[in-house]
């Protein structure tokens, strides 16, 4: 690009060098680990022309990588270039600098749209005629033209500007610019023989496909600009340099729209309330809520896998407000957590305006086919499709249930081996020589630390340290690994295994649990990294050896199998609300032997993607004393993270229970009490276990919402004295929510309440300093959340607290395994239950996951199947694929 | 559009409307199935356009649907139907019928450009303007003007096009196309003094953005063409049928273009040989194969599960060349058939440019972290991602242990509830009364049916008929239904359930199989359709009566929700070999007590997608006297697919221990024989097992290659000789391949081979009919295929083969339990065995998938772990997420 007929040329590509490394600077002061990087694809050695490139990128701090292919490359070897290009997330922009010739509209369409830096894609093409200039980008040459245009006359309104000779599609562009800039653009042709006039006339000219053509200097009008924009390497350095500034104007306009960093502003397309069941295409959601195509991983068309590289991107991205939706004491039926959560998503969102994120648990698939059907919120607060969301999801329980079974069977196998073999046999098979040589493995080399022998030479271990390497010695009445399965099966809860004569008389009786109840799935909805959970999954105490120590999966050699295993199941899964607000699914850990609670990572992402103005609502299992206090002092322990506001669900269902009303039970109909107005039972419910919830949740010093989820047989007067008792127990506001029958629209007044409560200054702390004894640590919880007078721990209890003090496992947090029907131990006692002493019948501990769970009374985790199960209206329209009876 | 001065407006529209007719004919002539259907977005009610666009479909026979939104409707609204049509595969145009100034950027680039019937979105504006108008769609104004000037003029070359007041998107469009037609397109303005002068030298003017300007007729050239492109409704019926040109001009070309059948053209991008790590992404694998978008379903980025509507799409493309590869008698250590299967699609799509498929079975995850490791082929002839293929890929093995597992717990929960309750509660609660109306589900009036029972209403029941219908009356002792899981746990072979309290003593003595082995794998094998895996599942035999009578699934009332859990399961999954040659992975069955085939669907589906020159490269599991034999009388028949060509596959190794070579086992080292040269023993395996296998598939009327996977061991004398012997003994063909070492190259002497014997005819037969009785059928297969004397039945076997004919199972096909290792029962006997008597120890039956199989020997469907499994040396590398030790 030159003008030689008017002035030099100006010094553009300095001021452009300028700009860009401006930008360039900016950018990673916003984010310093993302090093953006373009890449050129050649045939053959550097030219000229790329050496200034790259001299010029240096000056910019910009890397290039250059990519040489031969000479004579094929088509097909410059595509699969690109698309290797294309889905290296590290590779920002990708320029080609090829023959024209090898320029195919195959190649050039290849390159995604937002790496083709020199605009040379169709779509980028078509994005400038239509004028759409905020996305894609315009070809280099075109972008220099206008800026030369400028420079010469700063008044380009109604100007004149010839274009000669431009047929292709940088004819077009040009066109486009100048007229999209209020010029006039007309057109002339070489062999027109009204050229001469056209010239004359105009007030610049932009001489296209000139090859050795020029205009006769005679021509030209005095003052107009003439710019040639066919430079050749032998016109001489000062178009060298004006070749570069293209590289740079691309690299400029690129730099400054790397999205990487977030701008806060609201998701615009969540406005509109669907209520179509049809869910949008899961990659448009990721578009919207700032997720980059490689970050995301479809499984279908409906939900994906989103990667946790996000974390690192965003990590200058201060967090939005985090919000936890937990319950008063529920009935056997529920009060409807998840759609509340479900709606003050949607009210947040599509009415508030703020960009929102929900954070579910995902369900176990077992209960879908027994007794409860399918879990997805309801009405219209539900995640969709629903049968996705009930059914494999994205095997995430699967492949727990494949990790837990293999540590099950590992565990069997090693105890077989260990009783049929000599140490040197076991040791001879364990380490064996291959190819001559005999090696540890990593995982076994962790093993001999361990056990302190630091030695790396398996010949160097003396015969003791052999037998204490190769045994575990398992006590097999001390194991404490279980089987799992996700299904209903209640004929696994205890069962004998090694009956078959292949394994020796080595019998031993056991069971299986529903899959979520997996330690592995509390370490799924712990973990922050996959270095974490990996660490974790090693942790895991499976049993104890003969000797006393505590036998982990590391132990068993597995542990980096189970991190395999698990690699996909770490990232959590997107999903939408019926009103197309986005939804993590991810964890789902049992509520009472685990936290119940979903996971970590999917908050992170959240908080992340919604920004500093925007909200995440994540849900805790059963009441708040048991989700929410495990919520605080266990996952927001392990993450870091700090709650804004806590809402505390209601029914006038649950308040009346409370209150007095008689027994509420799953499949029977419901008393009279519940279907009548009755104030004085409500007014009862909420001055007892309401008041006593929003309580606990201020022992915590977060400010309480109460959202009392409106059934229509709740009359308004009842209504009103929820709110009215709530607000004078201390609640920062207290509200209906209609979500159910009305969707978001029917929870804004409870979005106004959250979001005004957010912006309150809150003062969280933890319940108990994870340093003191596990005793006072039970004791705490049970005085100051349950309301016990004190807790009597059983002989069993008293001896697995010394066990564990003494393996230093005394600082792990609690988790307490309590029927959720009852602030007590009593399921019968409703309201606040006063004057009695918890029990610890047993102490367990889940060292992967990290905590120590007393048991007070018995938990069951295998549920069972009644005589109608639910299967019996589940069916699939073969032809429609239409899934009927799941919900 | 009209050319008011020159002369009336030609009938073009009576054209288009004849060419489109003609077009939509043919379509329906290749595939009566699809009905185009093109959507209208419209806001309000019908204006006269519409109406009369609607006739015009109607002349054409084109199917028509109106969406109609409010007048003020938002862009949100438009989007979101816009995005449903977009994954509505009935849809194949949409034409947005609104007022312009609701098509913004966002409403327009939403379209699908493929279904952009108006050519407005950006992408094919920029194929326009780039000139690729293979792809994508031209504005149909722009068309028609073109078409206008061409009636008007039929030399064009040269002629001067002046555009006035073009500066949009049609104007360039407009533009393109007239210079691509070799005019000279001139721009004038309306405001440009010039412009008169521009008139009066133009041979053909047209007019945009016109409004009520117009031109004097005196500044127009004698003879000139002057074409207004904005008809408005207020200008005359002449131009409303202008209009409606527009629309069917978008149809016409669409229609043409509708991606209704394949080509069977090569799939050109596998011309290059990759070898790169690197899969390329799996939609583009799709695109070349001539996938449309909405029949795939990604998982992540290098797998995606492929919908059966594809096969509707094609069913009139004839189907391509259907090759098994099956083996000789193998070593332990197996011969390679997978390798061969890859190899040798490689070489024919790679080197001989024939579209080809590999159909593979997807490995079992349990012996990848056991003995085995990984498998997906193996030097440069593998599938990747090799991890994906060995973990949990998309879940189909998941959903198979899933629906497995819920039929075992509805089992012993019914088992439990029916020894717990009398008739009469158990018709409560299987028959409840909801809202006061007791209805049966469609899932017992099925079991009633089969009971004889026509009656719909629950009170109309006799007691006797309660009774009946209620008690499955399950023996315990004969349940042959087993729990799986798709781990190695020994320990579960032989295990008690129900020892827990809750159970009430209901103890029982059962079993755990490898999830492989589950009868609903070898379903999803068989299946054809979801109707018929549907059918399948409800038909499934779980165990017997004590009266005798076979007891399903449906009987249980889980088959409905089996399905449910199956619907993903029967999709396909997309993979590719390490030279991008597209690979189904899909099902996995045993191959001793199923019949381990890959499935019949993939197999269908890769058929129709290669077109009739292509070719399917299938394999069947086991020595050829199993699998293959399987593959023929099983598979074949549920198919109906004949194959044309059969592969056996052989190694030096293997022939040389059917010559007399010893023992070869795993783990121990190979003795000498099979690393020196040793012609004897080579010889000795040829003129024994090797030819017995090519016979065996003689027998069926199939031309037999024979590929000899060489290893680095083998001499060129000992490959020569076994070439040699093999087609004495009546092969076709036969050549060694080089696919570990050298992928599709290694295997072109293969490829060429198998091409040229599919060129031959194939003259297929069945071994036996399949009404013959049971015990002839066993007979046939003992005495033809494995050269046995005669069979000798067990009583056991002779009392279920009873029991079989008197349920009406008689006319099943048969599927041999038997070892692999050797033709006879007995694993040690190499070579050909003769005179021996096949003991058939006892006979079982898989109804749902729809064989008997005799059991000859033990079969163990529970593999163990051994001292060191894999998983010692599996790990996951947390921070760059590789993979190590999985192979």
């Amino acid at each position: 690009v030159s003008s030689p007929h008017s002035r030099p040329p100006f010094p553009l590509h300095l001021e452009v060098v300028q700009s860009t490394k401006e930008a360039m600077l900016a950018l990673q002061g916003r984010n310093p680990v993302v090093q953006p990087l373009l890449v050129i694809i050649q045939a053959g050695e550097d030219d000229c022309l790329l050496e200034i490139n790259k001299k010029m990128a240096g000056r910019i701090g910009l890397n290039i990588t250059q990519i040489c292919l031969a000479k004579e490359c094929s088509e097909d070897e410059i595509v699969e270039e690109v698309l290797k290009l294309n889905e290296d997330p590290r590779v920002h922009g990708v320029y080609l600098h090829l023959p024209p010739a090898y320029i195919t509209s195959r190649v050039l369409n290849t390159i995604k749209p937002e790496k083709d830096v020199d605009g040379i894609s169709d779509l980028n093409m078509g994005r400038l005629v239509r004028g759409d200039l905020s996305k894609g980008f315009v070809p280099p040459i075109a972008s220099a033209v206008l800026d030369l245009l400028e420079k010469h006359d700063s008044a380009l309104e109604g100007k004149t500007v010839l274009l000669v000779g431009g047929e292709g599609p940088l004819g077009v562009s040009l066109q486009c610019l100048i007229e999209r800039s209020g010029m006039v653009a007309l057109k002339g042709n070489w062999s027109s023989k009204s050229l001469q006039r056209q010239v004359m006339q105009a007030d610049a000219v932009v001489l296209l496909g000139a090859g050795n053509m020029d205009l006769p200097p005679t021509w030209i009008r005095p003052g107009a600009a003439v710019i040639c924009c066919e430079p050749t390497l032998e016109t001489g350095i000062v178009e060298y340099i004006m070749i570069v500034t293209i590289t740079l104007y691309s690299c400029s306009r690129w730099l400054q729209d790397l999205k990487l960093n977030l701008t806060t502003s609201t998701w615009t397309s969540f406005s509109h309330i669907s209520r179509a069941q049809t869910p949008k295409p899961v990659d448009q959601l990721a578009e919207e809520i700032g997720l980059l195509p490689e970050e995301l991983e479809a499984y279908g068309r409906s939900k994906a896998k989103v990667r946790l590289s996000l974390l690192d991107r965003l990590h200058k991205q201060p967090d939005g407000k985090y919000v936890l939706v937990a319950g008063i004491t529920p009935t056997p039926l529920g009060e409807g957590k998840s759609t509340v959560t479900i709606g003050l998503v949607q009210a947040l969102s599509a009415h508030l305006k703020l960009n929102s994120f929900a954070c579910l648990r995902q369900p176990s698939q077992g209960p879908t086919f027994g007794v409860k059907g399918g879990a997805a919120g309801g009405g219209y607060a539900q995640v969709i499709p629903m049968e996705e969301f009930n059914l494999h999801l994205t095997g995430d329980i699967h492949a727990i249930t494949a990790a837990n079974n293999l540590v099950a069977a590992a565990i069997d196998a090693r105890m077989l081996h260990e009783a049929t073999q000599s140490d040197k046999a076991l040791f001879n098979r364990l380490v064996p020589s291959v190819n001559g040589v005999r090696r540890f493995s990593p995982i076994q080399i962790s093993r001999l630390c361990r056990l302190g022998i630091n030695k790396i030479d398996p010949a160097s271990l003396t015969p003791q340290e052999v037998s204490t390497f190769v045994r575990l010695d398992l006590d097999p009445s001390k194991i404490t690994w279980q089987r799992v399965v996700d299904t209903n099966d209640r004929f696994l809860r205890k069962i004998t295994v090694g009956q078959a004569s292949t394994e020796k008389g080595q019998i031993r009786e056991t069971g299986f649990d529903i899959a979520v109840a997996s330690e592995i799935m509390a370490i799924l909805a712990l973990a922050d990294s996959l270095v974490d959970m990996k660490n974790r999954l090693a942790r895991m105490v499976v049993g104890t050896s003969r000797s006393g120590q505590p036998v982990t999966a590391e132990d068993l050699g597995v542990s980096g199998a189970l991190a395999v295993l698990m690699k996909d199941a770490i990232k959590p899964t997107l999903m939408q609300t019926l009103e197309g607000t986005p939804v993590f699914v991810h964890a789902g850990p049992f509520a009472n032997i685990a936290h119940g609670n979903s996971s970590v990572l999917a908050d992170k992402l959240a908080l992340k993607l919604v920004g500093c103005d925007g909200f995440v609502v994540t849900e805790a299992g059963f009441g708040a004393d048991i989700g929410m206090e495990k919520f605080f002092n266990i996952k927001c322990r392990a993450s870091g993270l700090r709650p804004n506001v806590v809402v505390l669900v209601a029914t006038v269902r649950a308040l009346k229970m409370h209150g007095g009303g008689p027994n509420v039970s799953a499949g029977a109909p419901l008393p009279k009490e519940y279907i009548d107005e009755n104030l004085s039972l409500v007014a009862g419910g909420c001055r007892s276990n309401l008041r006593k919830q929003i309580q606990i949740a201020q022992l915590f010093g977060v400010p309480v919402v109460v959202a009392l989820n409106v059934f229509k047989t709740d009359t308004q007067a009842e209504i009103d004295l929820v709110c009215e008792i709530a607000k004078e127990c201390g609640a920062s506001n207290a509200v209906p929510c209609h979500h159910w029958s009305q969707g978001g629209r029917g929870s804004l007044e409870l979005a106004q309440a959250v979001n005004e409560a957010a912006s309150r200054p809150s003062h969280f702390k933890f319940l108990y300093n994870i340093e003191m004894p596990i005793v006072e640590k039970i004791r705490t919880i049970a005085q100051q959340v349950y309301g016990a007078d004190d807790i009597e721990l059983s002989p069993e209890a008293k001896a697995k607290i010394d066990y564990y003090n003494q393996q230093g496992y005394g600082s792990l947090p609690i988790c307490m395994a309590k029927t959720h029907l009852s602030l007590s131990h009593m399921p019968d006692k409703k309201g606040v239950p006063t004057g009695f002493v918890l029990p610890i019948r047993d102490v367990r501990a889940s060292i992967g996951a990290g905590f120590i769970f007393p048991l007070v009374g018995t938990m069951s985790t295998m549920p069972g199947l009644p005589t109608r199960p639910c299967f019996y209206d589940i069916d699939l329209d073969p032809v429609t694929e239409e899934i009927t009876g799941l919900f």
